[in-house]
């Protein structure tokens, strides 16, 4: 079935970071994406501190690229008062950042369970109410905020939202206008595998389809942080995810986000980006 | 709130006998198991075979041992015609296996994608005819059929049925009537990041749940397969995932299933059935 789906528009390529962030710092990476005429990237945190973000916002402009998101608000959950407040800080800057660049999203990561904790209930209430306490600051400053649900492998010490129906539930119960505030982002590493997948996808809709990340699962998977896949190296039918996205109404970037330590990101990244344009019109 | 749940009736505990698959065989873990005074075990097809199965039988009635299930029957999902009926056959023979045995089930493993098959739908479908295929010979048999979701982590190699939810569906396809043909195993470690855990665990009631499997989900866990935690040792709140199956009307044993190539695996199994009593008291 997925054989027949046309090839997407190849200016909805978009350069997460994370690919490359081995060998190039920023600054070379947003060189490679206009060298390669890849439109979008979704820069990181730390390699947008080490450049500047005045710096980082101009050399963005100047290349014409559309920053995709941002990476990353998020890790609510804390052991107290004063951890959920500094989480709060972090994130309010988060959204200074992902404005001054004038990011399509933050996407945020909720984080796992507090130190020691065991109770899963209460790190999901957590995460609940720090999306709540952001998001007025996230609507003023114009960037959506965009939940990402994480494979359930790292319920534990990375995100308490494991689903896409768990992140609309948030959505519904903290944006029920469907504003443009909150929505989701959709990575197929984290979802592929989910009965309800298509589903989900439909109840989303554009309003709250806020980003498409893009690698693969390979078998076997040797790590479960970073062996992730070239789209087409894995298991994911792809085109058919891409599909139900645009049957729900997006239109947007399509990220690839591959970490990837025994592989890609030894290798050249002007290589990687190479392979990433090549991919993205056969297998995706 | 789970610190005030009572401590489990000792008289449930059972062994799946992964937990000491490396230092021991069958005969040597029927033995372990009556010394210790663990009044359940639960063994795999392999060592089944290599001991024999009157042998097996004969041996675990003398020991007065309940068989909490039999490992396992499944694997449905296969590139052709020939692959599927080679899985049904090794079904049927599981379901004599464990009848032979007096199992109190045949836990199902589902299986993933066929060799290079991205069709997850495909292989969902197969599983749902493999089950309904196998379960009239399971009735005559007298062994309820026990679907075990899997970690999403399994989706695309062990199993294509990740959850509480989905297993419980396929139930209602195939067994509307909840005559106790067919049902599931709730292995916590599976199932424990799941948002609808509790209210799936609801909907099955006792009349779907088949089994009860523990361990422990361990912060970082460093291998996809086999670093599984010792109850207590993790970040799952068993006390309270037990306590919803006990309010859904589960009385049946709890089964340790430990697959931990680092740790208990390297230890004296007599340890490890010690450690195993005291945890179960202490922290399930």
């Amino acid at each position: 079935m997925s054989a027949k789906i046309t090839p997407p528009d190849p200016g909805l390529l978009s350069l997460n970071t994370a690919t490359v962030r081995e060998k190039w710092n920023l600054r070379e990476m947003i060189e490679g994406c206009a060298r390669h005429g890849i439109r979008g990237i979704s820069p990181w945190r730390d390699q947008l501190a080490a450049l500047g973000v005045k710096e980082a916002a101009k050399m963005i402009r100047n290349s014409g690229l559309t920053v995709t998101g941002l990476c990353r608000g998020g890790m609510f959950p804390a052991a107290d008062r004063k951890g959920r407040q500094a989480a709060l800080d972090y994130n309010l800057r988060a959204i200074d950042e992902a404005a001054a660049l004038g990011a399509q999203c933050l996407v945020l990561v909720a984080g796992g369970l507090p130190p020691e904790s065991k109770d899963l209930k209460g790190a999901r209430e957590m995460v609940r109410d720090g999306i709540g306490e952001t998001l007025e600051h996230a609507r003023s400053a114009g960037v959506p905020l965009a939940i990402e649900p994480l494979h359930p492998m790292y319920c534990a010490d990375r995100a308490c939202v494991n689903t896409l129906s768990q992140a609309l539930d948030l959505c519904d119960q903290l944006d029920s206008g469907k504003g443009g505030a909150l929505g989701v982002a959709v990575d197929v590493y984290h979802v592929w595998w989910d009965p309800q997948l298509e589903s989900q996808i439909e109840r989303a809709g554009d309003k709250r389809l806020l980003a498409f990340h893009l690698c693969d699962w390979l078998v076997p998977t040797t790590d479960l942080l970073n062996d992730r896949g070239m789209m087409g190296d894995g298991v994911i039918d792809l085109p058919l995810i891409r599909s139900w996205l645009e049957a729900a109404g997006y239109r947007g970037f399509h990220e690839v986000e591959i970490f990837s330590a025994r592989n890609w990101w030894k290798r050249e990244p002007g290589d990687v980006l190479g392979v990433m344009k090549q991919r993205h019109q056969e297998c995706c």
